[in-house]
């Protein structure tokens, strides 16, 4: 969201305020598979007592709680590495994780590999930084990676690259925010394993169960570690201990993997609606089918102002991400981009939605 | 914490695994003062209904959710500035509040105004920015002040300052972070309604309520409104929704400033503990006595090793802050200080913490 709330943020967040809006926009996960009961039991045990109130309302250390940490381990330990919990550190998101990192290893005028279509939240913290981005991972100072599902695409674009960087020996972000939401379940090669002495894994739960809590965590290699513990104190002294002892007593309470397996099965059906959709009512737009995740990327191949189209979407009552914001060099001939989001949305909601971008289309072609 | 987990940090966190230590560390509130029937009963609201869950576990905006900015701003009305709940911005407590203005205005070489003994999590920010300390208002490019209560003395520090401040235009770091916790209630005069242009205002209610949910603010003046949102969504997106939620939740239960009053009154008769206790068992200690806030910083005048000493402490059962992390400027002839936090011990506690801190004494004495 670089250059704060312009006209199409405000475009979209007053599009937010209406009812009868339906939303591609966002990447959150559906809210009614946010165990319910569980979160219930969790935030009341929570406080329960003065040793349960001091243990999840006090401060806590810099890294983190131990029983998180020793989770993400234990996760870690399940796909063949083996760290001490010590070696994680607790984040604010992903996204902390991604800043603490970025802000650590990018030099200004450094050569840093994405994907050409790619998260806004990492290239905002990376332009800002200085970078220029590379697709030639043969020339990359540094790369930022997401196995398993891409934001926005929704493949696997690691593969392709992992060929020429095993072999260097610059700097990987493995941004695994969407890796366990393939809907084949499969994991993708655990690049910390690979690489322990140059991979910044940066892993959360903001798209498997929330956002809310604001729970990420970075294993930086173990050289780093101790200067990360002191940026992340100055940054904001811990990550919330309340929110930290909620999703502990979270994953108490369920089966991860049984949770996984089922929204796995929830949002391929969705994608797969979409995709129907869209293969319907709107066929000029190409896109890759997602293998995982929250998203696709829509790729119109044709000159369109973004705003103008915006503003017809808004006008039918439907909204999505903006493709600009996800595309990391500037193209000469800018063409009409939306990332579509059908995490949080059911079917019905799914096929109408299309049906009124598919509307905003006709009338945008129109007037053009 | 500059510098990581050292020696001194080592012995701190395994004196806090043993359950007979006395602490008088970490500037903690009393667990027993948290309202723990008001947040159990906002804790289950917020994820009562679907609906609910949307609202405290999703994302929210970058800026925060604007029923807790409403509040804030309230508060700021009730001592005569009106400002709209837009112009706030939820942080991840004072901390990121801090974090995100220290990046943004220090300059390298920049001479910041402090006091003299100052709360290490801005010393650390500041001297990683490249800062230089001053202690003369006349030549500060920047001033980090705490009115009312300043961390770690307990005492009101502003006025001296501000004769000179005042007539001046450097921007003006504001930390209220102990501002509601005068054992009189006075509230010290609003900066940011005297300078609302060149005055950076943070909040937060780790102090009044509890550190754990890591919230606090930041107001700064309009013109950097934009930059900050942008700073602050690159650094983690947003403060926790469920954090924010549960916080709302809370404060709408409870009467705030009769609370403040509960803990004014409490706080008071802690304090009042612990300088009669030190005035009994170690008169050699020096301190002013505080006025408000969490602790009081005690000054031996006397060559000591601080590790050794510390050391001592452990061996006896008690630990503290060492004075040496709060010290703005490096000594000449560094002299054996302690920050005394009374804030979360009972009267028994906080009696026999000292009885402990004087045999300590008399054993690194004996040493010395």
């Amino acid at each position: 969201m670089a250059g704060g709330v312009d006209r199409l943020e405000q475009l979209i967040r007053e599009a937010c305020e209406q009812p009868s809006m339906i939303s591609f926009a966002g990447g959150f996960p559906a809210t009614e598979s946010i165990p319910q009961e569980a979160l219930s039991e969790a935030a009341l045990a929570a406080v329960r007592t003065r040793p349960r109130m001091e243990a999840s309302l006090q401060y806590c250390w810099p890294e983190g709680k131990l029983g998180l940490r020793t989770w993400v381990a234990g996760r870690l330990a399940q796909r063949g590495l083996r760290i001490a919990p010590e070696e994680v550190i607790i984040t604010a998101g992903a996204q902390q994780a991604l800043s603490l990192t970025y802000r650590a290893l990018g030099k200004p005028g450094a050569r840093v590999l994405v994907d050409p279509v790619c998260y806004p939240g990492a290239l905002d913290l990376m332009r800002t930084g200085g970078a220029t981005f590379t697709r030639d991972p043969a020339r990359a100072d540094l790369a930022y990676l997401m196995p398993g599902v891409s934001n926005p695409v929704g493949n696997d674009t690691l593969a392709a690259h992992w060929r020429t960087l095993r072999d260097r020996s610059c700097p990987l972000i493995v941004d695994e925010a969407y890796a366990e939401l393939r809907f084949d379940g499969a994991l993708p090669p655990l690049l910390l394993k690979l690489a322990r002495d140059r991979v910044f894994h940066v892993g959360t739960v903001s798209k498997t169960i929330c956002p809310g809590l604001r729970i990420g965590w970075l294993v930086p290699p173990p050289a780093h570690l101790s200067a990360f513990l002191d940026d992340k104190t100055r940054d904001d002294l811990q990550a919330g201990t309340f929110a930290q002892t909620l999703l502990s007593g979270l994953l108490s309470r369920i089966d991860y993997d049984q949770h996984l397996r089922s929204v796995h099965g929830l949002y391929r059906e969705r994608a797969a609606c979409l995709v129907r959709s869209l293969e319907r009512h709107l066929p000029q737009l190409s896109f890759h089918p997602p293998e995982g995740g929250f998203s696709l990327f829509a790729e119109s191949g044709r000159r369109m102002d973004e705003l103008a189209f915006f503003e017809a979407c808004v006008a039918c009552g439907v909204i999505y991400d903006p493709g600009s914001r996800f595309v990391a060099e500037p193209e000469h001939v800018p063409t009409l981009k939306l990332r579509l989001c059908f995490s949080s949305l059911a079917e019905d909601a799914i096929e109408q939605g299309v049906a009124r971008l598919a509307a905003a289309w006709a009338r945008a072609a129109a007037a053009a």
